[in-house]
């Protein structure tokens, strides 16, 4: 197995307390050489989807690398920790609770999973294993874990294969087309306050309408929307419909946040309706 | 056209949803021997100017690089991408709406202006030239061209000179001295609330005084203010006037907000007038 | 003195304005072959006992290096900037405001202590010796003087020995046993809302029980708490205690802010009071 070299990090730990610089400490006292990345922090707390992802659209941008992904609301409970390795020469390591899996299929597909074993991981490691907490698997297993893979360690020297189709897997967010409309959960709210769905942009008609916006389950006003390219296009208070950079429909305002007008957050419903060009029925 | 080797990235996209990351996860999969600074990812949303401030301010700490500015609300409209050379041998790389000219001007001034093609840079950089989003130009252009500009590519195998006279410019923030007084926009609201103004310190007679501090244009109170040389040199409460680390006149409490205090945020006006050492006339 | 080639900071000015950013731009210009690593820059603000409880932690967790602890509201005022020479081959570069000390102890003991001749320093560095602000010793002093220690430069070159016993020390965190209970001071609340004390886990018995928690001197409800190992061994809205990845007693909900719930911060004090299996008489 050749050398990696390289990890990234993501988790919802923030940066604030120097959590996640520790797992980079670990690393680099293992093996000083290893370059690591930080994707993010920030990722809504305990939020297993969005870490998962964040971590299947960023992951397969940086060259094969190890990808810990420490959303990790059961750490220390019977959860297993795992290691996966995908098609284009990936490892993943982290909980077994679906934020890895979205990951190892946008890295070329799900070859192999492993059972972390956390007393031989860090055995390999040369770190103490009486030391492991129940709360901060991070700092006790997934770093060295992947310090090590990193150094081209092979996985079966602290880990046990299972059968893939044990792991946990997220149920997909809801994205289905009927008739003229379309109802889609929100999956990402970015910093500009953009609105991204579940729904792929392919799936809407590919020319420019109308649509009316509507909260699914909620009391709320609909709201008009325009389909545009991007946010310049619109006018001031104007709700948007765009192809976001993933490709995914998206409700947006010019300079201003089109969740906070929507009293959107990720999770909610939104039920979108054409008017005129209407949605085409191809499958998201 | 020697290599520099190193990027920094400045943009409002925040480390949340990974934006910031993919900017790296770009230039470690192209260039994976170049070196990545993160100036900052908490530009204000949209404030081109802040961004173009803070650039100004600390690119030309760095040894020469590559310096990537992403505050970018028209992205994916007519506004152009552009590369800017400085007379240091830093490359500026960003949208041309003034983000990048202070610190062309900090770097040794504007030397040449190229508009960049996306398609010659993706295709240079061995990218798909189909892939272009319309609202994330950081990934799909300025991160690629950053790389090639880093690794020593010429820019004139991806982008065509324009003429300097027609890049965009940011208005100066006011900063005017008359009479007794003088009025400043706030340009800086830092994390411990202390309120940067663009008056520059040696504007102001250099002997510790006291001042009138109000916001114009607001039916605020008044403040008195007394010219310290740094935080603890103030009484609890006291407001204090002084020069800040940048050159520029501030204003701050002891172990509190000022800009909280005085409900001040960036682009406000101030009216500083003196009360018995007063403003000189030199000019700002 | 070998070269130890590797900087961490850790300060409270956040990562927006580029503060950050500077302290490793100083580096990168002196001694660009120097790696930094950023513990945080996300303390609370002025709170030097955060900085340095932060600081102790994880500094051990490197391999021996230059940390730079910048929480430092008495900058520019007479507290002195020093540097600290630690047991397992660690320097610390910071204000003498009890922020280096707890990590020079958790690093191997304190051996040897100087104070930093700013204008020595500076020269050492080649940076102008007119160019020091009152307000940003991080760029100013701290930065320089790490860039030169990473390098293998002799403080002896640029800084004061000084007796250790004169350093300014932080009073300990109040966690004082009584009868069968404890009262301990928050000294840590994370981005989860879990509220960690100054109280040792090993102070508590160890067997699993039930508590009461109150807030001390505040009139609010007390809650009943149970010793759990994590957190998801708690029912949704039942309060924890148990002992965090640090060894120390902590409070904690399941999926939900303890914080918040107890409308506790730190430094507040908390009033644990066993109910079956008694607090042991150990010493914390």
């Amino acid at each position: 197995m050749s050398t990696l070299g390289m990890i990234t990090f993501i988790s919802d730990t923030g940066w604030g307390g120097g959590y996640a610089a520790v797992l980079e400490a670990i690393v680099a006292r293992l093996h000083p050489e290893t370059r690591v990345f930080h994707i993010t922090h920030e990722v809504p707390v305990g939020d297993v989807a969005a870490g998962a992802l964040t971590l299947g659209r960023i992951a397969p941008l940086y060259p094969p690398a190890v990808h810990v992904a420490i959303v990790d609301p059961g750490v220390g409970t019977t959860r297993r920790p795992v290691t996966l390795f995908a098609g284009r020469g990936d490892f993943l390591v982290g909980p077994d609770n679906g934020v890895l899996l979205s990951a190892a299929y946008a890295l070329g597909g799900l070859r192999t999973a492993w059972a972390l074993d956390p007393s031989r991981v860090r055995t390999k490691a040369g770190l103490p294993i009486d030391k492991i907490s129940y709360t901060f698997h991070g700092r006790d297993v997934f770093a060295p874990t992947a310090a090590l893979l990193a150094a081209g360690d092979d996985p079966e020297a602290f880990a046990d294969p299972v059968d893939t189709s044990t792991l946990v897997r997220l149920p997909d967010p809801v994205a289905e087309l009927s008739g003229d409309g379309a109802v889609s959960e929100v999956i990402e709210i970015d910093r500009f306050g953009n609105v991204g769905l579940a729904l792929r942009f392919e799936a809407l008609a590919g020319q420019p309408g109308e649509y009316t916006v509507e909260v699914v389950g909620e009391d709320l006003p609909e709201w008009r929307a325009r389909a545009v390219n991007t946010y310049g296009d619109l006018r001031p208070g104007e709700l948007g419909v765009y192809c976001d950079s993933w490709g995914h429909v998206a409700l947006a305002l010019n300079s201003a946040s089109a969740a906070q007008l929507l009293s959107i957050e990720r999770g909610t419903k939104v039920r979108l309706t054409a008017r005129p060009p209407s949605l085409t029925d191809s499958s998201t």
